[in-house]
């Protein structure tokens, strides 16, 4: 892996760069569809390549459950087994176990889980995750950490994010002894809303020198200033030079924030989600297709969209195959939805290569603002 | 409209044949897959396109309830409606009355029924369905039949196909009012099980001379010798220069059997409905891919299929997909099944020129026959 900056806003952090990984060129800030099983929500590769996304995110925890990795290992990896020549992240599972699997027991070694699907127990420690991300095969892996609920008190944080970093360096330590250039490790900052915990964190994962670092522990509840304060302070001590990672964000708004702060990475579930419950995103604000007003509206979602669907479907037709619960329809929004967050991203870039990121954000929030449909 | 046969089975009764559409031209024998809603289920236009689909149904009692005649009007049609270029057949709704809707009531008028939707009530004339379904704006448009039950004593059947006979003749008196060049009205033949019936359906419907002629009232629970027998006196009492559509039929194996009597067009749910319950068909039968064996199989679902899924995913993608409840297994799998009949129906079109058709029904039925998995 080999991470450049290639460009710096004028008035923030904010800043693009290429990341080149086994399986292409990524360039950032990048928004990472969510694929937790291996598979995005409904589209298929060329659904992934038509709108223009470059890495997409997979699951530890689920994949491990299932299919398995004796079959990753059997095709070599995520990428022939789901049919996508596009890069991969994995996530670690530790969001996953915390809050889908049940009579977790945290020790020093590990976490120790019952799976959501068959009750059936495992163990997860810092070495086997990083077996597990091995025989899966994607391009970035993730350590394995404690995603400190919120809210956590001062001395529960500090203990929880303390235990991330020594698993940090247990994971660092197995990664090693394998082939480090097919795949890179990224540390995980936590320490909830805590300054000096947020800031030791981040110091004590970039001690560690990882290819890449994620900010942790955010979207779990917390408010917007609170996530917006974490992000500071964790972006702060983390190296300038190696990219950044901020885990499950996000909205428009909150992406743009982030990358004021020069983060680079995000992924979030809630363009998928949002689509199958029919909520789209324009540059308008988010609406509801099945309200009403769009009955016969012979637009398409966005004008100002040049994804797959605004090119051909109206808002009328969106509509009656929600209503009529097409399965169609979760797929036409799910493809809408991403576009928007890759194009999104894609306008950031453009906006800080100009050095007028700060214009770009506040431009496109005022806009966006005026809409938000139940 | 225009049809023309264009090669005869030396043995079997089955022909080739090219149905001119203001929607593009169509060979025949040909299956359409339907799309009741105005989307045949998980796929878009697109894919459509991709698996050689040239006609697809719609369905006149679904879509006259939502989105209604007024949403098409306002768009010109189903085809600009649902983004869709190709030929549409819609059919009248009579089968949709008779199995959803609730309080029917057949009177010589035509027939009142309670929406499915939301119980509102509705009268359905011979008329009225022809006005509908120009609002849709399909290129063949189906009369107002009565679907016979079944079982139907010979009386009840004879009243009932003769009800459908002179609703038949007021949907081409109402049909023959306007622009009879834009859609083409077909004759639906009824009858049960009874000989005498079904040839003084097709009689009494022939005389009346209409571009195309229906076979109705099959796949409705009678026996597969009851429904051949039903194909067998239909057809040979219909004009043999005219298309002939086998309505709800089929199977790969009934399709096969009806073309040898010289059936044009056919359209199935079970293709879409099978791949629901992860059904494929393959040259060697069907398979249930969410059985044990295929979690690691690396090849693709039918080695002799060259579907847009054959090409590029496996067996155990497949199989995780749907044991993952995953959406993109509902779509993957749709394309397979649809795209496999529209493949045979090519194959049987082949064999036809040959003129060696009952030798490829033959040879396709030996292999298809070795599986059949739950």
């Amino acid at each position: 892996m080999n991470f450049a900056i290639t460009h710096r806003d004028l008035e923030t952090s904010a800043r693009t760069g290429r990341l080149r990984l086994p399986h292409g060129d990524i360039e950032t800030p990048v928004f990472m569809p969510v694929g937790t099983q291996a598979s995005v929500k409904s589209l298929d590769s060329e659904d992934l390549h038509a709108i223009g996304a470059g890495i997409i995110l997979g699951n530890t925890y689920h994949l491990y459950l299932r299919p398995g990795t004796e079959v990753f290992e059997s095709f070599g990896g995520i990428h022939r087994f789901m049919h996508w020549d596009g890069a991969v992240l994995t996530d670690s599972g530790g969001f996953q176990i915390f809050s889908l699997a049940s009579l977790n027991k945290v020790t020093e070694d590990g976490v120790l889980f019952r799976s959501s699907l068959d009750g059936s127990r495992h163990l997860f420690t810092p070495e086997k995750v990083i077996d597990i991300q091995r025989a899966i095969g994607a391009d970035i892996i993730m350590c394995l950490d404690e995603c400190t609920e919120h809210p956590a008190s001062f001395d529960r944080a500090c203990a929880s994010q303390s235990l991330t970093q020594r698993w940090a360096r247990r994971c660092k330590q197995h990664w090693e002894l394998g082939d480090t250039s097919r795949q890179s490790l990224f540390a995980i900052v936590q320490g909830s809303v805590y300054e000096s915990l947020r800031r030791e964190s981040a110091r004590t994962a970039a001690a560690l020198d990882f290819p890449g670092y994620a900010i942790g522990g955010v979207s779990v509840g917390e408010s917007k200033t609170e996530m917006e304060q974490a992000v500071a302070w964790s972006t702060a001590e983390l190296p300038d030079d190696k990219p950044r990672y901020l885990m499950g964000v996000g909205a428009p708004e909150d992406m743009l924030t982030a990358i004021g702060y020069g983060v680079d990475m995000f992924d979030c579930v809630m363009p998928t989600r949002n689509a199958r419950h029919g909520h789209l995103f324009t540059h308008e604000g988010r609406i509801n297709i099945k309200n009403a007003p769009y009955a016969r509206d012979q637009g398409p979602v966005d004008v100002k969209c040049d994804c797959p669907v605004c090119r051909v479907y109206s808002r009328a037709y969106l509509h009656h195959l929600f209503r009529a619960r097409e399965l169609l329809a979760l797929r036409l929004n799910t493809l809408h939805n991403l576009f928007f967050m890759i194009q999104l991203t894609s306008q950031a870039r453009q906006a800080i290569h100009g050095g007028a990121y700060g214009a770009f954000r506040k431009a496109f929030l005022q806009t966006y603002a005026q809409r938000m449909e139940a």
